[in-house]
């Protein structure tokens, strides 16, 4: 999969920082709410316990983006804003039909969603790429999910074949949301499709934008099957 | 309004000290979930984000509930559980038609539900009743709610006469939760309706009940009332 992308890498201008710094706290912004959701409907307290407070701690994480995009001089409204959509298609199409895919949808989606903002913050000033990487760091929620999926996937195959299945439709998925931001969002394109070997090129040919795009898909299909070995699933 | 109530109060056991531990805790769990669910729907990213913060919030105090109960020997599980449809009704019976009725859902609702619990507060072990008022002091997401609402019912008459029918309606429907569970719950009817002089009587008169019952709604009753003069609304 490959995004059809015409927009040339520049070095990361501020409009630039500001979208992927948009970007992560608008996908913070809605892990809490998310994951407050879920946690109502966890089958135990313990778990439900345990996705209240990955809930709660998203909006230490908001918090810190937001503080940045202040200091940036941006305008956190206007660049959260932004992507108040960008999730819509995903969920419209994902809506989970258990806990157990409840979970993973969030694990997979989640999972996708770092990936990209970590290689789009690699085009980041030094300040704002650690302080990007140490938030999306800080919001795996992935252990509960690695913990309660796993061993009840064990024990039942008709559960592992069908969360394998979801875990494809939520890829699949998960990386239409990526193509669609590379497309409409000239930003994140630049952040995250360098040129090889010109990470400052103002205009890569569009073959070099092509291979990016490849590498950059690679790389996110890699880390998802990755995630779903630790599930003792297959990708 | 009078509970029908036929359990005597005794002093604070530890069984009684459970049961109201149980219950701020499950008002704090609920709050969280509510307040996330209401932030997703707010009209501004400031009134979002002042609403995450108030949801994340109850997660401290939530945790801190959860100590005591463990710290006193009991199960967080089972005490919050008996909880579990405690607001059910309530829920049923109030939802909310708009941004505005949802902000004075929640401020009426739990303004009531943490006057009742302060009453029952009163029968307990020291360190105890000071976590749950200094819990409950923290859990007031009131002032968000008074400048909206307040500015909000100053140009609108039409609106001030709606909410203020709905803030009837609430706390009608809140009251009957606490008779509710005033018959149901004989340890919080031990806690909450102590006998005139006799704070450890062990079998007061029925007439004592019945006139502590009277005394704790009149002064449910007079609470609501101050909070919504505070809005600028007639209760």
């Amino acid at each position: 999969m490959t995004a059809a992308v015409t927009h040339p890498r520049a070095s990361a201008g501020r409009a630039d920082v500001l979208a992927l710094l948009g970007l992560v706290g608008h996908l913070e912004l809605t892990a809490f709410t998310r994951l407050a959701a879920d946690s109502a409907l966890a089958p135990t307290l313990d778990q439900q316990l345990r996705l209240v407070h990955f809930s709660a701690g998203a909006v230490a994480r908001l918090d810190r983006v937001v503080a940045r995009i202040t200091e940036l001089g941006g305008s956190p409204q206007v660049e959260l804003a932004r992507f108040a959509r960008v999730l819509d298609d995903f969920d419209a199409r994902t809506t989970p039909g258990s806990w157990w895919e409840r979970l993973l949808t969030a694990y997979v989606g989640y999972g996708v969603a770092d990936d990209f903002c970590k290689a789009a913050a690699a085009g980041l000033d030094d300040d704002t790429r650690d302080l990007v990487m140490d938030v999306l760091d800080g919001a795996s929620h992935a252990e509960l999910t690695v913990a309660t999926l796993a061993a009840a996937a064990a024990d039942d195959e008709v559960l592992t074949s069908r969360l394998a299945l979801w875990g494809r439709r939520l890829v699949g998925e998960a990386l239409g949301v990526v193509q669609n931001l590379l497309v409409t969002e000239p930003s994140l394109a630049r952040l995250a499709l360098p040129a090889p070997g010109e990470p400052d090129a103002t205009a890569p040919s569009s073959d070099a934008v092509g291979d990016a795009s490849v590498r950059l898909f690679g790389r996110l299909t890699a880390e998802h099957t990755r995630r779903m070995g630790r599930l003792g699933l297959t990708a």
